[in-house]
């Protein structure tokens, strides 16, 4: 096989589920049907690379200093909510039931994997705090065990001076009793409430 | 969402099986994870499309004018076998079992989508044949109807000139009888052979 060839299919192999049989099928589609998509693809690619930062206030993905929600005037900048990852702001923007701002750790805490809590950068939410005088952190981390110690250690660190809350667990809409599995069934039936409170 | 984040997100659904959501989280694990490696890539990407071409002789995929089968003094230049994409190559090679040449279609026949003998460069394997003063070629077509009408008119066209062979078709080693369909059965029991062919 062609050398650039095996590069580029050795190269493409960093990206999550992507093995050496989807590779190969991967490049040869690009070279036998779409090389002008490819070359739009891999120059944005660049381009997007070389623009892209954190948001100097909230740490989500930006072209600019600060990112378009920090700077829009239309948000409540009383509530911050923390998540993990710029995907997530996606999310949370889609359900369009959240008008506050964002903080994006990057990660969770992870010890073993290094991940401090300077690296999820709580200074920088510290900051954001004080500059916003907000009034309310959402914490929006996953439930995953990672996820659950960084909500406790932002309530640790911020409920003296703010109120720290963290979204609901439960059953899924639409879900059924069959499908969940006992732990979250068992958080649902802890944190089970009146019908005035919805 | 950032609009250079959007743009690549829009761009790298040009590849096969890779839908929105798809490409939300590859592009956002590039930011958040590899983005040196996704330089790499984007480079080697850009690099391959600059200098990747067809072989002037067998249309498979080379840096060089010439590939380096069509160039190698070891490979049996009076076999030639017809495949419809490059990757088809590999896997023939992979076999090692195989020492001639071969011929890329880019495709099979298909007068619906436009593909016609000329865009197969029936007229390159002509070239090719008579360069080599070639004695055989192995159609290697797939068993879709296309790779069908395309071994019966590359027989149809070569078959006065040169000896015009198609790949066995039947049961796959190691495969049961439950699990092969009616008609590659019916293909594998119209041509039965005795034991002492293979």
């Amino acid at each position: 096989m062609s050398k650039l060839l095996a590069q580029v299919i050795h190269d493409i192999q960093f990206l999550p589920g992507i093995g050496e049989k989807t590779a190969q099928r991967l490049i040869h589609h690009i070279f036998s049907r779409d090389k002008q998509k490819a070359h739009i693809f891999a120059n944005s690619l660049l381009e997007a690379l070389e623009h892209i930062k954190y948001c100097r206030i909230c740490r989500n993905l930006s072209e600019d200093d600060v990112c378009h929600i920090c700077t829009s005037q239309s948000r409540d900048t009383k509530s911050i909510c923390v998540v993990e990852h710029p995907s997530n702001v996606d999310l949370i923007e889609q359900t369009q039931t959240f008008q506050g701002l964002y903080f994006v750790l990057h990660g969770a805490l992870s010890p073993i994997d290094g991940i401090s809590p300077e690296k999820l950068g709580i200074q920088a939410l510290d900051n954001m705090v004080q500059t916003f005088e907000a009034q309310e952190l959402i914490v929006a981390t996953s439930t995953r065990i990672e996820g659950e110690a960084t909500a406790y250690y932002l309530s640790d660190q911020f409920s003296h001076k703010i109120k720290v809350t963290r979204l609901a667990h439960g059953m899924p809409l639409g879900g059924s009793l069959d499908f969940i599995d006992s732990q979250t069934l068992a958080r649902a039936l802890n944190t089970r409430h009146t019908l005035d409170d919805e």
